[in-house]
C-alpha cells in the first residue's frame, strides 16, 4: 500500500501540518523512520529518559526536544546523526496528523488535530522508534503485513508484561502490535525485522500460546487500531494452527505509562498509528537490504 | 560485612585463581565492580550481545573477550574506560572463585575451581553487571542488604517475566535477586541503587504481591543462593506487610537462557555469587554518593 502521495517524511509532516492528512501513516514514505511522539511537563524528562533506557524494545529513544520548550528542534540520540539531520522543518505540535491529550493521568481528549493550545514552556517532547519503519523491509520480502493488505490500521494490544519501572513510572506493562504471519514464515520475519534496533527490532512474541501469556483475551478486539481480519474480510481464525498472531514492541507503551503512573499535568502523545514523520530513511540508520 | 583481606578488584582475582579464595565476593573489596560471567562458542555472540541490548536490566554488558578466544584482554562497553581500565591482570579461565559448566544447554558441572580445560579458542566471555556493585552503596546509607548481615550468598530466583528474545535467544525469562526491606524503605532504596544503570539499577519490583506476579511461589526456597532469613535466624515471615521483598534483575539470567534455548557447544559462567571483580570503582562509572 505504498502511498505515492507523499513520498518524504517532510512531506508527511507539512500535510499534516496543514490538515489535508489527517490519517493513519501506515505505508506512507516507504523507508522513512516514523516515530510515536510522548510529550511531558520538564520534572518527569528524567525519568521517562531512564525508562527508555532500561525497557528500549518498547521505547527505543530516537529524538527529544533539544531544549526543554522546544518544538521545532532536536536533540538526536542515534550516532552519528544530528538533531537536524533526524527532521530540520518540524513543529512537534501540528506534524503527527492526530493527537491525545492527558490530564493528571486520564486521556481527556482524542484524535486532535493539533495541541499547539495545550503545548507550554515547560514541555519536552520524546521521539520514539515506531515498527512501521520496518513494514517496507517486510514488503520488499514478500511478506507484506495483513493490516496494509488491507488497508486498515495496525491492532495494538495491552499486555500483562511489566515494564522494568523507572522513577515516577511505576506499574507499567507493554503494549504490542500485531501482524497475522504463517507459522512458516515467523523465522524469516523474526530475522528480516531483527536489523531495526531502533525501531522494536525482532517480535517479542509469537503464537496462539504467546497470546495467552500476554494476557490478551481476544485478539479480534484490539485496545488500538482496527480489528485484525482474515484476507476475506472474516475475523482472525484463532483456531487456525498455521497462521499464527506475530507481536512487536510498541511505541505506544509510554503513553500507557503514563496513565499507570498517573503522571501529573499535561501529557500529549500522538493518536495511535498516526505517526510523526523523519527525515532520516531506514538505511542511514540500519544495516538492513 | 566488608572484607578487608581482599581490598580491590584485582586481590580477589588473584586469590581466585591460586585457589585461597572459594567463597561468595559479596561484601569483598568494597566499591568495586563485581562481574558475571558468560563464555560461549563464538556462533552465538552477536546473538547475545543482541540479548543484552534488549535487555539492559538483567543483562547489562560491561565488556567482552578483545577477541574470540581471548582470555586475558577485555573490550570495554562502559563510555570513557578500555577493556585494560576494567580489569588489566586478568585470566578469565581462573578469576571467578567458582563456576559452572553447561553443555548442549544442560547443566553438567558446578562449582568448578577453573575452566582452563574447557575453555578453547572458539570461546568468548561476556562480562555483565551485578547487583553486589550497589549493596556498599545501601551499606553506607544504613540499609545494609540482609544476606550481607546475616553473611549468606543472595537469594536469586526463576521468574515468569519475558526477556525479549534475540536470535537463537528465545523462551529466556528473567532470574532476579531479592532483599528483604521495611515497606517504608523501598522508595529509599529505589532511589539509592537507580543510578547503577549497568549493575542492574533500581529494583524491578517489590511486596508481595509482586512476588506472586512473578510466579515465585515459595520466597524460602530460592533457586540459587542461600534461602533468606529473619534476623532471628527464622524463614522470612511471609505474612509480615511491614518488611517486604524487593526483587532486582540478575546476572544469572544468562546462564538460564542457555539452558532455555538449549545452545549447542560447551558453555561457562561462573557460580552464582561467586563474581570476577574488575578494577574499576562504581564512582568511576556512576554517578553516586
Amino acid at each position: 500500500m505504498a502511498n505515492t502521495k507523499y513520498p518524504t517524511g517532510v512531506s508527511v509532516r507539512l500535510a499534516s501540518r496543514d490538515g489535508s492528512l489527517t490519517g493513519v501513516t501506515s505505508g506512507v514514505a516507504p523507508s522513512f523512520l516514523q516515530a510515536n511522539l510522548i510529550v511531558l511537563p520538564s520534572r518527569y524528562a528524567d525519568d521517562f529518559r531512564l525508562l527508555c533506557a532500561r525497557n528500549p524494545v518498547p521505547c527505543p529513544l530516537l529524538a527529544e526536544s533539544s531544549q526543554i520548550g522546544s518544538h521545532d528542534s532536536l536533540k538526536s540520540y542515534i550516532d552519528g546523526l544530528s538533531g537536524d539531520a533526524i527532521a530540520s522543518d518540524i513543529d512537534i505540535r501540528h506534524d503527527a496528523p492526530r493527537y491525545m491529550v492527558y490530564q493528571d493521568g486520564k486521556l481527556v481528549d482524542s484524535h486532535v488535530p493539533d495541541v499547539t493550545a495545550q503545548w507550554t514552556e515547560d514541555h519536552v517532547a520524546f521521539l520514539i522508534g515506531c515498527s512501521y519503519s520496518f513494514e517496507t523491509a517486510l514488503v520488499n520480502h514478500d511478506l507484506p503485513p495483513r493490516h496494509t493488505v488491507t488497508q486498515r490500521n495496525v491492532p495494538m494490544y495491552r499486555t500483562n508484561i511489566p515494564l522494568c519501572p523507572a522513577g515516577a513510572f511505576t506499574g507499567s506493562t507493554y503494549v504490542v502490535s500485531m501482524r497475522p504471519y504463517a507459522r512458516s514464515d515467523v523465522e524469516k520475519v523474526r530475522d528480516i525485522t531483527r536489523p531495526f534496533v531502533t525501531t522494536h527490532g525482532e517480535p517479542i512474541a509469537w503464537g496462539w500460546d504467546s497470546m495467552r501469556n500476554l494476557g490478551i483475551s481476544d485478539i479480534n478486539k484490539p485496545d488500538w487500531g482496527d480489528a485484525p481480519l482474515e484476507m476475506d474480510g472474516q475475523p482472525l481464525d484463532v483456531t487456525n494452527p498455521d497462521v499464527v498472531p506475530v507481536f512487536w514492541g510498541c511505541g505506544v507503551t509510554p503513553q500507557e505509562a503514563v496513565m499507570r503512573a498517573e503522571l501529573k499535568g499535561i501529557v500529549l502523545g500522538h493518536a495511535p498509528g498516526h505517526m510523526i514523520l523523519l527525515d532520516v530513511k531506514d538505511g542511514d540508520v540500519f544495516n538492513v537490504k
